[in-house]
């Protein structure tokens, strides 16, 4: 499919500034975009990127000074970028699928309209899905789950037993939700189950990546805010209550009963301890350790975590240990310290 | 459902003391219940948890004193307690489900009496089931594998070929047991896959948390012991011996041919190097980063690893680095000791 | 099975010193093996454990000298080995399974000769499979896919829409290609997702573990070079660009549009932050965090990744730090100097 920058330019209700008639073959990166493509610069932050790029046109904000070839000019490029890229490359969203004759649909099931249900998908006994609702092949929706509009289930997918799901929540491939919490007590040498009863509540527009998990609650809800945002293989353990808008990057772990506020950022490798709080807006840096609350708006980093201006401190000093120890022996010879044997 | 704090009295085995007809209408963890709903206290140092519980009564051992409500007084309040939030919230448990007609079931394998064998759950060539065993939906049991009796196979586990598997072991959903060893030798420029030609033998009571993983051995078995608990996102790679009782904890992982004793612990995403030995009761700290064998009672903190009272005192002496470097400074200073340049 | 030594030396095409007549009944690793067994011996560097084996025959290369008992000479132990356990243990590999009646293969999906789809395994709309793919139970490949040939995906693996796999490549269970990158913008206090319109590109005798997740494109490729060997539970996030013959050891995660030379080695449960390089053949040590580019045949340590002479010069420095400390005090009494309030 080739098209002009004007017919993109439409597209995305920009203005065309230069020639209207070029050919378009392809939209890329503007570090990887060729003459005949078009990519898109974000902000006045790559201008130097747009200064340097072979493409033939791009689509810019109008902080972006233009670069002597024809341009789009929108006030979101990202977001035109986006569209243009569907409109070249992306085969249209394929209509409702229904419910595929090979899919595992329990008789006392209710599934909303406009359904997609694939192929070995299974809906538990009286689960209730809202309309739109996605259901791809392999995912497990266990007994007495609830899950409201809109919501995507990628395949294999696993959710237990009674969990709840709130309108337009993505749940990617592999992630499992609602497993038994790690609870045990040890006795006569064993350590014993503690029987899992609670269930997992997620929100609304929350996205769970492939292969994470989040465990069911002892005797309670495991929690997930409205629009947290969880990345691939995050283990959030039971009882855990995790605040709205939250961005938890791959890797992280959150032990059980801990709890964060709004808009908390923990960035990749993180663990935190159990029943802790981490305050609204706090962002906890990449592999810390957190082993106590952090307030809102902190920035903690390492293991154990520190507030970030003390923890930096520390790594600078780090750095210089073995200088320290020149001069400390220095110090001791000057002042005729010897060291005990 | 409701029923009176005398009747639940009655269930657990417990005496009531105060209002045996007050109406409970809900179970709830101390912290969360409200008037109407009956919460359980574990022990004594949890009895102002119990003083500020705003429950109208609650279940609690011999050591903890009442807050004038009415109380049901028992021996061991969370076996109690388990036990009323089944009564009050829970549905019964299913009968066997038999082999569902959507699973395939290979025609050699073996199946033994009251199985629960869900669609979409795969049985191969020439296995062997035990009695009582809920293998859920897309489970898949590779060829000669062998199970003993009462073993749960959450949904889209899957169990490589060869794999055996002990009596009552639980395996969450989309965890993989017996994948191929990361085996490989250069030749020739490439990494040249050993071939993995062991399996994975697992005890007795052992549970697998979700998306864990836990691969084959190279020409043996990897060995996971009677008792085991292991926690989701672990990886155990090929030749490893789990001794018995061990906890590892979420998101750990231990290099090949690594071996443990009995009752372990590895706290959260700590990491053991191959080859190396952790003794008897020894203890990994959250995110400790084992080198070398661990003595038998041993506690390890840090990465790499140290006894837990080394670790301390340089954890400690780390925050104190900003001052040792004024320090040094003004001593320098004072000595008239000059920096090179 | 039992067979005689020459037999086994036959068999791996070796020269038999000793009693060529002994039967063999197995074949076991060589701190295991028993009288009647045979072990091998890798190289010169294992020779005690040559010495005190108590098999009655060994697998050797020409540069371990004999233990006085019998031994089958070989040039590449590990392979004479490997086809020596084969014949004692393994069971023939199947023929090809053909395509199941329970796989939902799409009418418009093309697949090569000899293939093996079992029960199960879904293959989307006009993908396209080479000769001789294994797909395993429960494993989704979604719409327009290509692999060509000699390619397993073990069970409940996912490949998201428009993935590439090239020859001989394995998948493994439960890991996941091409799921979303983890891209999100904040308009109006919410994380607005950006719609990611790439896929994932694999290269050619590429294997990835099970639980690994390797997210697509926001705009472009996500690329795994040829011959590149991912373990389990590894995260490559969207953007990336791995190069060739990497051995990426588990629980590492690589962050959004970093990149990969050749050769790379990064050890167990490491991290790489977003947007860096890392150049042919540098190593990444096991737990390390990685915060900017890595040159070219470096190795570095620790977290944050520092070359790995300037870290084991810190970590030496590390343990001497209570001494500092002890010193400091001295020095101070010594001149007089107080600490300040």
């Amino acid at each position: 499919m080739t098209v002009t920058v004007g017919q993109l330019a439409e597209l995305v209700h920009g203005e065309v500034l230069g020639d209207g008639d070029l050919i378009i073959a392809a939209a890329r990166p503007a570090a990887d975009a060729q003459p005949g493509e078009i990519p898109f610069i974000k902000d006045g932050k790559h201008t130097q990127l747009h200064q340097q790029c072979r493409a033939s046109t791009a689509v810019l904000p109008p902080s972006v000074a233009p670069n002597g070839r024809s341009l789009i000019r929108v006030d979101d490029p990202l977001d035109a970028f986006v569209t243009i890229v569907r409109h070249l490359h992306c085969r249209p969203e394929p209509a409702p699928h229904g419910i595929d004759k090979l899919a595992a649909v329990h008789s006392s099931a209710r599934i909303g309209s406009d359904p997609s249900i694939f192929p070995f998908a299974v809906i538990g006994e009286e689960s209730v899905l809202g309309s739109g609702c996605r259901i791809h092949s392999g995912a497990v929706v266990g007994r007495f789950f609830l899950i409201v509009d809109d919501v995507t289930l990628y395949p294999n997918s696993v959710l237990y037993d009674n969990t709840v799901i709130g309108d337009r929540t993505i749940i990617h491939a592999n992630a499992v939700i609602g497993a038994d919490g790690f609870g045990y007590r040890l006795q006569n040498g064993r350590h014993v189950k503690v029987p899992q009863l609670g269930h997992v509540e997620i929100g609304a527009d929350v996205e769970v990546g492939a292969c994470s998990t989040i465990d069911r609650g002892t005797f309670q809800a495991t929690r997930i805010g409205d629009g947290a945002k969880i990345d691939n293989l995050v283990m959030i353990a039971h009882n855990c209550q995790v605040g709205r808008h939250n961005l938890l990057i791959s890797q992280i772990g959150i032990a059980g009963s801990s709890t964060t506020g709004d808009y908390v950022v923990i960035a990749g490798q993180a663990g935190i301890v159990g029943h802790v709080h981490i305050g609204d807006r706090a962002v906890v840096g990449a592999q810390a350790g957190v082993t106590k609350d952090v307030a809102a708006g902190e920035r903690v980093l390492g293991s154990p975590a520190a507030p970030e201006r003390d923890m930096k401190r520390t790594l600078m000093s780090l750095e210089k240990l073995p200088e320290f120890r020149r001069d400390l022996r220095k110090i001791k010879q000057h002042l005729g310290i010897k060291d005990e044997e």
